[in-house]
């Protein structure tokens, strides 16, 4: 899988062609997103907030499942840009005309688009359709099943270099849902890649993933020693659908056992770091005190998201253009 | 909440920096934003109808509300002045996940957006919001419960003056559901400050609000003696959902009280001018003869929406960045 | 009709002025509407896709049915044009709140747009909206009920013309419910007025309009014959809604009598060319080694399909423009 997400997403000379999961990408290449990110952060602070490196370019917004936030920042990232951008809900579309995934990529394709950014309730589908559309095209995963959604994963990481100064030998600790959270499986797998010293999850039990220590990963099974010198706490989204199932007690036991509260806190370091990915459910995985305080980074992980779509945008779209100018005509 | 309006709406320098509502507005004010749409009018029908005033901006149209109408307005009007538009419909979004409003509102603002038009169905909505965003952000009402509607009355203000000449020493005559009109409040509030002569209010006493007299509003029980000597009258459209209630008779029973028809209107003068928010009801609140005859200027009041809206998008961006450009770097 | 559908098309000197039906079009006009596209077929492969033909135009999709593919083929091809694209859905709008057609017609021209693509359950809406806009804006059909959807025809002349290089002395086969298509219909006019030798349908006797041999067609009823000596051919799109009346056996029986397939092919010329409309069913109407075969040129009528409409919506927006710069001021 690993080399086979690298061959999908490398081109020949090792250039980002498509961005579909931390997995598969060496160390340099994660910096480099980060580093054009940067790249972009002044662009929001100008007063015409756009540069025209896709200009002429259509992004097309392929949901296949709905989400106006992840489908937002992407619109705007890809309108700073300036791109054409289109916007394609496939819930009320040809789909439903009974077509199938293949022919409404090959339709769009037909149409000359450039990029499709994918949002899929299935794993694997943003692989997929990278692994079957036209050479100038490029494809940006924005979350596909409990599989991955690596914005998401990179935003994260731009945002704690922002803050530490560095990746390298810090311990960050993950709360929450880690075996439904495409999330946290990208963050993960970034992390280590980064050099973290330590990845810490908690959670209940019946939402860890089997086997996950095999990725390097500790487990624990009481928060405050959990989160004992952190430098980084990432706060998952508990997903209401599952408290109906097996998978847990109830919301006010949850927040009782589970809970980022002040109070916990104290038991990272002082300078520590809490992030969310959104959108929050406050008081049930995190206090409302804590999302307004003064560790929280949530607001600049939001800001961030934008720089590192436009980065991944940029990057994916000039290997293309690159390889399409030393083809032969 | 006069006070309380006016410190909002405009900054230190009383220049209009959100649009919130006519209370809180001077005189001098309203007659700027007149002025500024006059100097939009000409853009329609320009070639390329297109002016840079926001280039490179991202203007939020944050609807709670469905009102494609509304919608449309606002995004033209953005456009034309070379905004992105990113329309977010709430109804369908992320505070169905359960995110507050606040949450949202920090969301977009971190994604470095410059504007929100607001819908909501709750009054005090956008000036809630005004009263929290960041100070780089406008926040312009496009509706909000049956408080205001601030767009709507200047753009009727503004056909006003076009066709009239001047608002002073009118007689202006509102028909219809005043209770529940979010349009007629901010017209009221608009035509008094401009200096009309009187304005007059005729509708089932169900739909009349209390006190409504003590604004300066004379509340006819005839509609042909409030029509008397009118130099406009604007009809309200009538809610066919409030007919289910106690409040009304049935359609034809009020049509035949206070729906404006060609006989009634002669008692107005001749040269009466005929208004309507829209959408119009035709034969239920207004005989279709009067709407598409000579006294009317309903269309024209269409047209004038979109200069009014780009004159109020215009002039509060150009204070946020009169107010940067001001400041320290 | 036809003299009326020509008068509504064409400006006092013959040029496009609205894009409604074939009916009413000379043959020398559909081909200028091909070579127009033909010379926009280079757009798709710049860097940057566009021409700012319609910069600063506001082009309105104003779809009262719901069709995701081809309002975006429309919204690309405006953007391609540099136009800025105002989508109205009206079955969730005003239109709901008892709004006429005509009224909210009105209301859109009033905010002084250009171009109404209309898509109508209605046979005749486009041709309504036409005879009623204003003398500045141009109507494009974008499929009206069962009688005509003029730009798809269009795009299936001038992929046959790319493939075959002439239309003229071609035999061609129309495989399905010819009855509910108006693809079909369209197709049908515009090939007899290009000259082909012969058009050929083929379908249950249910789902062949009555009357249909006047138009020179000729009705076969079994398939092979029909295909054989076959330049092109076009299998049309099986409603399934059709399905549960009167008109269709079952799925598998349709196929089985109808479906397109590889074997049936054999009776058609060596290079023979197959279209089909979209969106697909394999298996149903065409076998799917059909449709990815070397025969199909499915995909390039999607792609052709962007450049027809980019024609189509500047050769109107000229005759326009031209009008209008001959008016006196």
């Amino acid at each position: 899988m690993r080399q086979n997400a690298a061959c999908l997403q490398l081109d020949q000379n090792g250039r980002l062609r498509h961005f579909l999961s931390i997995a598969g990408l060496s160390r340099e290449l994660l910096i480099e997103i980060m580093d054009t990110a940067e790249s972009f952060g002044g662009v929001a602070d100008q007063v015409v907030k756009k540069v025209p490196l896709l200009r002429g370019k259509t992004v097309v917004n392929l949901f296949f499942e709905n989400s106006t936030r992840t489908r937002t920042t992407f619109e705007l990232a890809a309108k700073r840009l300036s791109a054409d951008v289109l916007n394609v809900n496939i819930a009320t579309s040809a789909t439903s005309k009974g077509e199938s995934l293949l022919d409404t990529i090959r339709n769009l394709e037909a149409m000359h688009v450039d990029m499709f950014v994918v949002r899929h309730a299935s794993s694997g589908a943003a692989h997929f359709i990278a692994s079957h559309v036209a050479p100038h095209i490029s494809v940006i995963n924005a979350g596909d099943g409990s599989h991955a959604h690596p914005t998401q994963a990179m935003l994260d990481m731009f945002t704690i270099r922002q803050i530490k100064g560095r990746i390298e030998g810090l311990i960050v600790v993950i709360v929450g849902d880690i075996l439904h959270s495409r999330v946290a499986r990208s963050q993960i797998s970034a992390l280590i890649k980064l050099g973290v010293q330590e990845v810490r999850v908690i959670a209940p039990r019946t939402l860890i993933p089997e086997g996950i220590q095999s990725f390097g990963v500790h487990v624990f099974e009481q928060i405050d020693s959990a989160l004992s010198g952190a430098d980084v706490v990432i706060a998952l989204r508990l997903q209401k659908e599952r408290m109906s199932g097996a998978f847990l007690p109830s919301e006010h036991e949850y927040f009782s056992c589970y809970g980022l509260t002040e109070q916990r806190l104290k038991h990272a370091k002082n300078d520590v770091t809490v992030m969310h990915p959104g959108p929050i459910n406050r008081e049930v995985e995190i206090e409302s005190r804590v999302v307004d305080g003064p560790h929280s980074v949530i607001l600049q992980q939001v800001s961030n998201g934008i720089a590192i779509r436009m980065a991944t945008m940029a990057m994916t779209m000039s290997t293309i253009n690159q390889t399409r100018s030393q083809q032969p005509k």
